[in-house]
């Protein structure tokens, strides 16, 4: 797709999922957290679900996948990223998942865990 | 993330985004029309508002992409894609750019346009 497409689509909202992966994620303090790894849809609704924050790690080592709850990301055209309402030590603790890890999706348990931890509802 | 995550997760409808791009569409008589290059997110809303089809081309020369109303894919285990309910035809006549156009997703019209072209409503 030819660049520029997105970039004008955002005045309006419309964003594509591509461009997404690989935005940087900020808490409200301006430090960066990680960046955008992947987006997980519902298919049923069409809607994005969570977003997969990558955080920490160098060359994949020690890498660790957080899945935010979609609505907790706001764009910031200050950031040129998306901004979270949350501090390093509650990200810390959040659900998370290796390299080497299957989180079961298909599981309402963990997706649970996920959506009460940062008190959100789908 | 590790391989497997989605396909676990496709049981209860979810998929990662990255894996929908390079899905095969079909129609209903099962002809291959093309592949999903990206998809258009309301960020608004948080839904997947338009899946950009890749159509034809070889080795990117003379390929076509066709913006799809997301509500207009099923996904088919049996085909392992997605598959719309239009023919060649009408896909040849529908809304589409060139490698070298740019879309202009701000405008009401070309979103519009879309929509009504396949009696979509979002």
């Amino acid at each position: 797709m030819p660049s520029g497409t997105e970039q004008r689509g955002e005045a309006l909202g419309i964003i594509s999922a591509s461009k997404v992966n690989g935005t940087k994620v900020y808490n409200k303090a301006g430090e960066a957290l990680g960046s955008i790894y992947d987006l997980m849809l519902d298919k049923q609704s069409g809607h994005v679900a969570y977003a997969v924050m990558s955080f920490g790690g160098f060359l994949g080592i020690g890498e660790k996948f957080h899945p935010l709850p979609w609505d907790q990301l706001t764009y910031s055209t200050a950031y040129d990223g998306y901004v979270v309402n949350l501090d390093k030590r509650v990200l810390e603790n959040a659900p998370s998942f290796g390299t080497a890890d299957i989180p079961d999706w298909s599981s309402p348990t963990y997706r649970t865990g996920i959506d009460d931890y940062y008190h959100s509802r789908h």
